[in-house]
């Protein structure tokens, strides 16, 4: 490995080298892949074996704290489950469910008596489910029907599916694996003389099936059958029909229910409460962000290599036929696509570092702060697995019908990776969210995504500048000081330069939005739907423009703190950022120019300079590819033969 | 059927309407579908049988000349085939394999000989496969390895795979099915007395397996293993060892080989011959835009019809939830969707229409309407199948995770037609070879696609417009002619102005570009490739912006022929082709911005304009993919139910 490719490796993993090399060794000991060609019962078989093999490598524990049998290493556990990915992704998403999902929703939600299931939990002797999607709810979790309703009489929750849209769907385990449910439900119950009222959702743990495997009495599950891809996870289906619980499997760290059927929470707000309870469950987003961007780069690590073995067509003053990757259309697929890699790495290293220090730490968690860190994980979730569906899709594509091939991975990892935009919360959906805490400022009372609590809410002072609202990093906030001191024609390759176009881009359209959401509080009834409406993809685009200012900062950041005298390495990483930047400019350059932040003569220089970052970065393409790290048994597939 | 529905199914069917009645006819009464949960070899048989009981329909037979025991209608073939795909892909590709590749290459490049095996093969009595890919050599057929020497000795063809990179590769029905093959070939012969020398690609008929599907001697097959998709066809592989066939089974239409060696052709040009041969075959690309259009129909019916029954969130002055289908970045993502499919298959239509006329014909072929007929399938197979790609992958996250799931038919069919972005020419390549063709005004003497050639080419007067190079229709020129003579503010909503925006766009791209590569001629050796690689992606783009350019003129051609007293019909055609035209627009608005086209006022509002036709296109979206008749069974899937 050449000094080259060390040091840009050394830069990707960032905080997480240590857990990265682990991971890397495990793999290239046991260089398993998903095998499409086996039926859906024995890639399931094969994905259950592989998650029991897990339970003993330590990644799992590394996610819980050391009070409850885990030896809380949150970032390790997160990177170390994102590069299952290289293998197997059903195995990862397998994974995701038992530890992040069903154990996380047991230490985050639950108290004493339920982590007393951990042990259990973590050892994967018992696997489990999270219940929360329902057949007619999927993005508006706040809406979901099934009930969990207080009987005082003997103490025990009744657990029900009132109608067929709420029937519990799409639920990782549920079809086969799991034996016990994280349940989320309507909670219903009344004090003594009361009237039973319901006090939004809560999680409550329900056993779904017996050590045989077959359904305990009142619960029926069924199997989702086959899948776009993922058909590792046994994807299934649960109805309720009044299946009892006792009073002490609800989830009572942020409410509960007394003996006698009085309800309590330490946060008065519902909506608050109920968003508390979804913001400690923020792993799994985050999880996939990272898977994304490893499945990004192993789809780029297989075409990136291709392309330089690849020849087609003779050229003149070339002894034989060039590489495709020799060819500009060639790079201007992958290059830019590696450059977002970079960048899409270094954001999730800090988000990663961000969570780890708020939830692993020993202080309370700042609310301000924790809000933050939920509108980062959905952006970036959002953004990633958008760039990987987008980046496999290409790399399919650059390889021909040699990518086609099973043999080759590209067409297993698209389709297997594909419902990561969906899944996790719907990406749409999820950079609304985003766009919504930077309108109102994170504020507490903002309730769901649903149009009435978005146009009822008060938009805060609009006048509030992006730069002010989120944290930035004084490396940042200098280069942005500087170029505003300056104010010539902008100079494209000026590192101040490019972040204040997206700074700027970013207020401005938090600006107008702000401006359309005052106009659109005044409307009533169906015109402010109709208000709420029209300004829909106004709102989206805000998450995303603020998501893409957010990476390049990571990235930028981290590239300024290199070893300034580590001359290569600066060289193409600098080059690399740059046209990360440029990138993100020219597919948006509609937008600068019809906001006079480019005239036309730069924008038209925004697609000559990334025509030539990319021949600049030519000769680096392998070196780029290869410091991801993905063992070499992985990336040994036949057309690379 | 309300009768907008049935007005608007007579719109698409257009000339074809009768075929494709008894297609739905045929369909919906064995409305069978891909089963992805089937073993490899379970699909395989499926489709054989599916394929042999096609034979019977008489939809292979009128792909075939009458002279040739078929019914001599293109068109009603081409069609027929495009519609399986609403069934199984598999099937369509197999049926192209057998009787549009293989069977077109006897009927088109063979003589009486080989006509006589034409009635097994429509039977379905002889199975064959299409061996032109080489494992190193996909778009650069002119460059294959496989030889085919002439012996004179035995009067015979010696086919041989010199490298490991001469391998047959990708070949649909070589890994199991076919017993012969159409092998494309290098020619070697020699006259009496001279040296053997190479004459260029030719295709030989070559026995492959005997009746008992045992490999022949010298001949050795293989399987390409599971695919992305597609699993019902067998790919495979083939190397020929010194494998001998008779003199005659040379396709000898354009070149022979006497007893003696003696090589003759009519087409002295061997650039020329190799292109004419090529352009025969022709229906492979106009099928696969075909089925491209049919897989973004059934998308959008499937996730149209979802939109539609899907409630999310409480909205004001809504009693229930809204549909999905009310919100606006929804409908962004249906609608321009729908408004491309009703253009896409308007363009598909006029290719049928046009290649049925040319080579269905008695006169013998225009050479020059034959290049632009080959250009035009080029760009509409390029554009239509990356449509198919985004508008299916669109679906796909619009139905969320119901979308996800097989039985919802999205993901197996974006599966199943990832590749057709790739093969029948990849379409970055195919984009090049229209861009070309426009540049050179189709002359003769161009070459391949190879950057020797395409700079070596003396570019044709470069002030030659594009209204004079291309067929236009009088009513389109006559809006265009209109147009000029007004020069006030451009009025978005009207039909000339769309049009001459999308005109004067491709001239300009053509008129720069053609500077490009004369200055480009001036350059040698690797500055010659340079100059040429640095104008790549401008020659893909002048090939997009044609076809988007002819797409919108079939369209609106199509839309102003209706009978004016249909209000509703011109109403809701009208809009749509407003919004095909200005969702173009939109999506290149920043070009438009930087060549001073639009003002940054009129660019702002194509975006509101989309959003509008949007809002007012939103009632009519049911009836939009109604129209595109699908048999109802095909759409009746488990999250539609």
């Amino acid at each position: 490995m050449s000094e080259l490719v060390t040091d840009l490796r050394r830069f990707l993993d960032g905080p997480y080298a240590a857990i990265r090399d682990r991971v890397r060794a495990d793999l290239a000991r046991d260089p398993r892949t998903t095998d499409t060609a086996l039926s859906i019962d024995e890639q399931r078989a094969a994905t259950r074996e592989a998650l029991l093999a897990l339970a003993g490598s330590g990644m799992p524990a590394a996610g819980f704290s050391r009070d409850h049998g885990g030896t809380g290493d949150i970032g390790a556990s997160i990177t170390g489950f994102e590069m299952l990915v290289y293998s197997d992704v059903s195995l990862m998403v397998k994974a995701g469910v038992q530890w992040g999902l069903f154990g996380g929703a047991v230490e985050n939600l639950g108290t004493e008596r339920h982590h007393a299931y951990l042990e259990q939990i973590i050892a994967g002797d018992l696997l489990g489910c999270f219940a929360m999607t329902e057949t007619g709810h999927g993005s508006d979790v706040q809406s979901i029907e099934t009930t969990a309703t207080y009987d005082p009489g003997t103490s025990e929750f009744v657990i029900d599916s009132p109608s067929p849209s709420a029937r519990k769907d799409y639920i990782g385990g549920a079809a086969h694996d799991a034996r016990m449910a994280a349940v989320f439900a309507q909670l219903v119950t009344a004090g003594p003389g009361e009237e039973p009222v319901s006090h939004g959702v809560h999680c409550l743990l329900v056993p779904i099936r017996d050590s045989d495997g077959h359904d305990l009495p009142g619960v029926t599950t069924s199997d989702c059958g086959p899948k776009g891809g993922l058909n590792g996870v046994d994807n299934g289906r649960i109805v309720f029909d009044h299946v009892r619980v006792p009073r002490d499997n609800l989830l009572d760290q942020y409410a509960s229910v007394a003996q006698d059927g009085t309800y309590s929470s330490p946060i008065e707000n519902p909506n608050r409460r109920f968003f508390t309870m979804l913001g400690t469950l923020i792993r799994g987003r985050v999880s996939i962000a990272g898977a994304s961007g490893a499945a990004s780069r192993l789809a780029l690590a297989i075409a990136g290599r291709y392309a330089l073995t690849r020849r087609q067509f003779d050229a003149p003053g070339h002894a034989e036929e060039v590489t495709i990757a020799d060819y500009l259309t060639h790079q201007r697929r992958l290059l830019p696509a590696v450059a977002r890699a970079y960048a899409l790495q270094c954001a999730q290293n800090d988000l990663v570092s961000t969570l780890s220090r708020i939830q692993g730490g020993a202080e309370p968690v700042d609310p301000g702060e924790q809000r933050t860190l939920e509108a980062q994980a959905a952006g970036l979730k959002a953004v990633a697995s958008w760039d990987a569906s987008a980046t496999i899709q290409t790399c399919r594509e650059a390889c021909g019908g040699a990518g086609y091939l099973a043999a080759n991975r590209l067409t297993t990892l698209k389709a297997d990776t594909d419902v990561f935009t969906t899944f996790e919360g719907d990406n749409t959906v999820l950079l609304q969210l985003v766009g919504k805490e930077l309108l109102t400022g994170y504020a507490d009372e903002v309730g769901g995504l649903d149009p009435v609590g978005m146009i009822r809410f008060a938009v805060t002072n609009a006048a509030d500048t992006v730069l002010e609202r989120t944290p930035m990093s004084g490396f940042v906030r200098g280069l942005l000081d500087a170029t505003k001191r300056e104010g010539d024609e902008p100079d494209l390759l000026d590192r101040g330069t490019q972040l204040s176009l997206l700074v700027d881009r970013e207020e401005h359209v938090l600006e107008t939005l702000a401006r359309r959401m005052q106009e659109a509080r005044k409307a009533e009834g169906v015109d402010a739907f109709a208000a709420f409406n029209a300004a829909q993809d106004h709102l989206v685009r805000l998450g995303r423009v603020h998501v893409e200012r957010l990476v390049l900062e990571s990235f930028v950041t981290k590239v300024a703190e290199l070893d300034p005298s580590d001359d290569e390495l600066r060289f193409v990483l600098d080059a690399l950022a740059d046209l990360y930047a440029l990138s993100v400019i020219e597919n948006d350059r509609a937008w600068f120019l019809e906001h006079r932040r480019l005239s036309v003569g730069r924008a038209k220089a925004v697609i000559r300079l990334v025509d030539r970052q990319c021949r600049r970065l030519r000769p680096y393409l392998g070196d780029l590819v290869d410091a991801f790290g993905i063992p070499d048994p992985l990336l040994d597939v036949e057309m690379l033969g």
